[in-house]
């Protein structure tokens, strides 16, 4: 972890912390409507994937596959999808989601869509409680 | 590449080919409102990143990473958006696609969003040899 990585504030608003792995924290999307999950690689400075030393690089990538059959093993969704966007909040994450069909923006992305559902803390334990385990 | 590995025939008319590289087929969205890559890995039967062994993960990583720098380069834009979805074509694929405030889509992901204008052919024969060049 770099000393001088902040996690960006709306970032911090919007997820809960599951569990740190060697580059990234793993972190819960605050939005019931969707299992979604956040990697952020604790590295200051970052906007971009390929502005990731190679290393980081290979690291986050074992890092999203590795967080991606959890996710897929846990929810038995239809399809898992990957995102680094950051339109919005430049610091880099990348989404990982689980998708059904018939889910509130299938088989559209889920980013922009709507309003978020927030967690009541008793699901919201749950879930990361199971994360926490299949991670 | 491997022998029996077939590009998806909703992929194959939706793109127009630029490269080859180690593992992936880099392609063009025939989608004149962004500058829009797609990256197929050569392997048969692949629907999730995590299903490619560790090192063609590791392959498919460097090779986003490079596309995404000389697209960034070439078009001097705001930010590289990448995804892997996969909701309606299965076969893994990787979208790179430069965003710049102000664009149909921003900030919002280009995924879904209205109809494709496709390229005059002057226009998509020239930004393919400046991305041959850039890659």
């Amino acid at each position: 972890m770099s000393d001088d990585f902040i996690l960006d504030t709306r970032l911090a608003g919007d997820t809960f912390p599951i569990k740190g792995l060697g580059l990234s924290a793993v972190r819960l999307m605050d939005d019931a409507r969707w299992p979604w999950l956040v990697l952020v690689p604790q590295r200051a400075g970052i906007g971009e994937l390929f502005e990731l030393p190679p290393l980081d690089q290979t690291s986050l990538t074992y890092e999203i596959a590795a967080v991606s059959a959890a996710l897929k093993r846990l929810t038995a969704c239809t399809k898992i999808n990957v995102g680094a966007l950051g339109n919005v909040v430049r610091q880099l994450h990348v989404h990982v989601v689980a998708r059904n069909e018939g889910d509130p923006a299938w088989p559209g992305p889920v980013w922009g869509v709507g309003t978020a559902r927030r967690y009541d803390d008793e699901a919201r334990r749950a879930l990361i409680a199971a994360l926490r385990d299949a991670l």
